[in-house]
């Protein structure tokens, strides 16, 4: 895979602390900022500076290995370490990719091999993904799940763009999705900067796209997958795939290995993060509703494995049953398509 | 019916002019502004500052009648009429009322008669629907379809209000309703002044709450609807639809007998209005989009006939077979009800 541009690298490490691209701020400003203390790097993940699951885990990863460095003392460290590890529930990366550093001898090597690995993934999914993507596709997508989610290639999205490199011309209809607007602000301009060609809708606008718009398929990233397949995934993503099975239209997750949660047998034991209603009764800092408003604001739904046609992983494309297959990839390295 | 709180009169005779509650200022502002021209009355209705289709149909019939006693020239006054009453496309009430206005010796006395008929035939809807909403329903809504939306006491809302009334505690689930935040701006605000409990949230969690909050009943308005029960209404609406079907919960439409469009087989027939891209890339002024983006924005979406579990009209609930059931409610007086 060709580097992303300079200004999609969502995670970086720059020698003594850990940059990252600031993503409330887009699509109007692209500005990197610096990480250094346990404060900035929990505050970065909680404010959703960054955000995606892989992202959030390459930047856990170096946030770690950065403050194993800047505190000596062993106790007060396990603590830092552990306010990383829990800054955000839901992502599975983020957990295990700071298990992973502090397992390991040198834990800014690890990080940074994570990240290579992140980038390696990302290329084998969005190749096994591409027998999935017709010429000319018209594809809806919900959230984002390019390169600036996953500091790699993208998920779903590394998907279209792989697709676009082929040839094959997709166009993409993007859910804005709300509350916090990240295929309006983020998927958007990242299919501009790769050159395919994209319509904007609200979330409530996805139904009659795919009654009118002849969409060929729709293809998501995810947060978490069980073992029978259910998939937690940004909040839409589950009435996406129910609008999908009432119109025939193939619905695909985007997903490395790392997401699937093997020890989970179904989407019942996946914790649903509430977020704050502020999220929904302002928008961009205007209020749209009475402040002290009572909001329902889940994070995430959960979409049932039976509603997902296939998944895209490093590893291949893995269909139904789900129960039989899911398991199998278990068995297949973490991180084995590096070379 | 008792008279709505004043703040909630959305449409007014004041004696020489039309007055309206600006509803694009709500929740933060209740201000009532004149309407006295041409200019004034297209433009209120074209920026949405009066919208719902009754209410716009109240406010065109006032206005044709007041332009009738501005405009002395007759061809200037027809001219006139017809840019009130071609608007907006979509909604059926505002060409119907101006042609009644029209046909009318007393254009002002019309104008009144329609906007008392409103009153009582919201009156007569809310009683019908009460059968259908249980002992602490938990109720899912779209759009705005309250006092506000109607002139009257409101379609889908005024059931709502009138479980309240009669004790049943309904709690309400507000879909947001992008683009224009009808849900979060206003019926989050009526239903608070009419004192029913109400969540609000993004349209993309309908889904969730439908799986996991034990939703009973989704209920909405409509802006057409055909003689097959095809339904036109606030784009998201289709995809409730489904949604409800699939989880098994009944989906009602609460319109009267003047939304319904004999002359239409079926909603392949209902023209879809495209509104301003600006209203998807920007909020409040703030862009969350590049300001050139394509976009997607239509207003409206069309359920299909057989989505729909039943309509409630001021003649009571109708039920399928639609080809067979709508049909009748043609033989029934338009304004029946009025004593």
């Amino acid at each position: 895979m060709s580097t992303p541009p300079t200004e999609l690298i969502a995670v970086a490490w720059d020698g003594d602390a850990v940059t990252y691209l600031d993503q409330r701020r887009l699509p109007h400003e692209v500005r990197h900022e610096r990480a250094r203390t346990v404060e900035e790097i929990e505050a970065a993940i909680k404010t959703l500076a960054v955000r995606g699951a892989p992202a959030i885990g390459v930047f856990g990863a170096y946030g770690v290995a950065l403050l194993r460095d800047a505190i000596a003392d062993d106790e007060h460290f396990a603590l830092a370490a552990r306010r990383v590890r829990d800054a955000r529930p839901t992502a599975v990366n983020l957990a295990w990719a700071v298990d992973r550093v502090l397992a390991a001898e040198d834990m800014l090597a690890e990080a940074q091999a994570i990240h290579r690995e992140q980038i390696s993934m990302d290329k084998a999914m969005s190749e096994a993904g591409l027998a999935l993507i017709p010429k000319n596709a018209r594809i809806l997508t919900h959230c984002n799940t390019g390169p600036i989610a996953t500091a790699g290639g993208g998920t779903a999205l590394g998907v279209i763009v792989a697709a676009q490199r082929a040839g094959k011309k997709p166009h993409v209809f993007v859910d804005e999705t709300r509350p916090l607007l990240q295929g309006a602000r983020l998927t958007y301009f990242e299919l501009r900067q790769a050159g395919v060609d994209a319509t904007l809708q609200v979330d409530g606008a996805a139904a009659i796209a795919m009654q009118r718009k002849q969409i060929d398929l729709v293809i998501v990233g995810a947060d978490r997958i069980a073992r029978n397949g259910d998939t937690a995934n940004k909040i839409g993503t589950y009435g996406l795939a129910v609008l999908a099975a009432h119109h025939g239209i193939p619905f695909y997750v985007a997903a490395p290995r790392s997401t699937f949660d093997f020890s989970m047998r179904s989407g019942d034991e996946i914790h649903i993060e509430e977020r704050a209603p502020e999220e929904v009764t302002a928008f961009g800092g205007t209020p749209v509703a009475p402040p002290d408003a009572k909001v329902y604001n889940p994070a995430f739904d959960v979409t049932p494995g039976h509603l997902v046609t296939a998944f895209v992983t490093e590893y291949g494309v893995i269909e139904p049953p789900y129960p039989e297959t899911i398991p199998s990839l278990e068995l297949r390295p973490r991180f084995g398509v590096l070379t």
